[in-house]
């Protein structure tokens, strides 16, 4: 099933709001084996939201209209919807009744402008919005295309995704029909693309077999998709082979985060973990806590940004910071011993670095030392050479990012005694040092 | 002038990427005065992207591709710019040059397939990248729509920007006539859309002037929009207006975010802040840290998300805990006081509460208590009644954000002197009493 995104609103061509609605929609109508094939974004004129609807259905099996639902004169998505089937708004009683049901409940009036909301094409059904005001609307156009469907739904992000996975999606699914192409994506971390790519040469190699590679700071998501009659075999072997060939650099796959696998790891050992921050200013543990449930795994941390801090929060030894500066892998070492046992974690991840733009005590962008300090092991610390662009304007926060999957990534492979070196670069080195 | 952006490729269809190029284009463009009037995202097909350039020309003074320009086979802008130019590429002996000499520079070999990255079409030219290896490029169509001129860019954000504001821009704001339309943005925390627009009523009645308002979590952006010769004048009296009716709501303007301004007042009283934070994890120390010179007025943080380090690291009396848990405001204020004396600061933040998505000790999701402890004043806590959905998916991250935004604008607030209650709502509840 092929389906067309069109997105509503002024704000979004303004830049004022980035389109993580259609992210979001993208990745749940693949996931449904469904496919976008376009996405538009158009601004809060009727004539040309019509024209961008009638033009998707032209194309595609079906429609999804995003914003433009709202209570205000701005809001014209039931209206070119209305004109798109030919047809007129009428006011739907049930949906004003809701409407009023929920002003009386939060203590507000109902102003007349809110009613607009239950205004909806006489030729289509609302579909109940459990997160918010507005419903979405499900309107079947005919035309030169035949007869196809269109959804609206709200641009507010949790009221589009709940009225999608309750009210659209299982109609979608339904209407579906032949096997659907099989996707999967691995997660690696602290790997470059073009390493990757070469070491996966074999995989390319397979039959019925695409890889697409998925660049983020410090992370790669490598998506393997197979086509045809027997995909779900091919994506299968396709999969072994990737994870044979990458080994550990495979941290895990689909949805699965880095801190969401570091929780999983640390609660199946009844382990914790504290950190010890300086240039990622909080970003660590912000990340660690990310998910419900996370204080089973997360015990918190110390953010020593001013360089004193080390030394008073968490126990550097004063000559060293003054010996060596705060950017030091010694200073990281310290950070997570002295982290984890003042926070009495299992483990502790220090951090220290110099994030930019400007280079600090003579240490360039970039450099940055991640140290793990685990149960019963000596401490480990690592160097990593990040990838950074030539030019310092927003360098920084790539550099905090990449810090912080180095360490999360430290840390699992710490936990699960992986070790620190990279083994590409232990050989690399290797390589070099004996040429 | 008007521009239509086309970006191309899958993972944007898929959404494995969220298209932030798009939204950092339209508020490029939109600051030098051009406006885009349509975005569309397609994937990595030949065909499919001729349709979509050469339909934005049909519209538009110009449009520009991002995406598509990199070594791999997938990346076809380049081919889809030749067919529809109607010429056939040709290999740039400079670009070629460029490509080695960087290659050199990092050590790695260079593929054959890179070399792709020095194909341009014949009648285009090259716009250097100063961020990376793929250029960007500038080719003339011509069509029915007469002679119209296309940009590609590469997909990588720092690159595509570098490029664009060294390369495109200049051009564009050259090819420009007539006055620009005058717009503005007001930036507001801690008031809701429906209380803003309310009492804004006034500006629009102004002549010639729209109000539009951006909603985020417990922020909401005001945009001020003039057109017409007097623009300029009726934009600065719409401003003038909206912030004598808003008083303290408004925090600033432009891209003036909320961290810069606290950091703005402290650098200028020589005066610092450390954070406590529970449920927010490390987010407001990392939302403290995100600019540059950030050390100037942050000096760090402790994350106590485990209850027991609330008294360890921060001092919270041990019978107070006890006796009310750790969501309560005096745990909020006795982690104000307590940071900002252990870490030195002149003032400290204290946030505790309800991230959710269950509740704790029986306190609902998004019960939040944010305290400041300042320099010689008492301190002072807030318990902000968060406008959250009824549902709890995806409640976690609102919460936090939110929590975030309260305590970095009552920092503020505490700055300047404002007060802590705010004034709406002590008005309101002024009324209810009196009712």
């Amino acid at each position: 099933m092929r389906v067309e995104l069109v997105t509503v609103g002024d704000e979004l061509l303004l830049g004022d709001t980035i389109n993580g609605n259609a992210a979001w929609l993208g990745r749940a109508l693949a996931a449904a084996g469904a496919v976008v094939t376009r996405s538009v974004v158009v601004g809060d004129e009727l004539d040309v939201i019509v024209e961008a609807v009638t033009a998707a259905l032209h194309r595609a099996d079906a429609a999804i209209v995003t914003g433009g639902l709202g209570p205000t004169y701005d809001d014209l998505t039931r209206d070119a919807l209305a004109v798109a089937a030919g047809t007129e708004l009428v006011r739907d009683p049930a949906i004003v009744e809701r409407l009023r049901r929920r002003s009386a409940e939060i203590g507000r009036p109902l102003h007349d402008m809110a009613l607009r909301m239950a205004d909806i094409p006489a030729t289509g059904t609302p579909i109940d919005n459990p997160m918010g005001s507005a419903p979405g609307l499900r309107v079947e156009l005919s035309g030169k295309f035949g007869k196809k469907v269109v959804y609206a739904l709200p641009g507010v992000p949790h009221e589009m995704r709940a009225i999608m996975t309750s009210g659209v999606l299982p109609e979608l699914v339904a209407r579906m029909s032949g096997p659907p192409p099989r996707r999967r994506t691995l997660r690696t971390a602290c790997a470059r693309e073009s390493d990757l790519a070469v070491r996966l040469a074999p995989v390319e190699a397979l039959p019925g077999v695409k890889l697409a590679y998925l660049p983020d700071p410090a992370e790669v998501k490598i998506r393997i998709n197979a086509v045809g009659p027997d995909a779900a075999v091919q994506l299968a072997e396709a999969e072994e082979l990737v994870r044979d060939l990458l080994g550990g650099y495979v941290y895990g796959a689909g949805e699965e985060t880095l801190d969401r696998v570091v929780h999983r790891l640390l609660v199946e050992r009844g382990e914790t973990v504290a950190v010890a921050e300086s240039l990622t200013g909080g970003s660590l543990g912000a990340e660690l806590s990310e998910m419900p449930g996370s204080s089973a795994s997360y015990v918190g941390g110390v953010v020593a940004y001013a360089t004193p801090l080390k030394a008073s929060l968490l126990g550097v030894p004063e000559d060293l910071l003054a010996r060596s500066g705060p950017v030091h892998p010694e200073v990281a070492v310290a950070m997570a011993v002295g982290v984890r046992d003042r926070l009495g974690a299992s483990y502790g991840l220090g951090v220290t670095g110099v994030a930019g733009p400007e280079p600090q005590d003579g240490h360039p962008v970039g450099t940055v030392h991640v140290a793990v300090a685990g149960p019963g092991t000596e401490p480990v610390v690592v160097t990593p050479g990040l990838p950074l662009p030539a030019a310092s304007a927003g360098v920084r926060p790539l550099v905090r990012r990449m810090t912080v999957v180095h360490a999360l990534d430290l840390l699992r492979r710490s936990i699960l005694g992986l070790g620190a070196r990279y083994e590409w670069e232990q050989a690399r080195e290797d390589r070099e040092g004996l040429g």
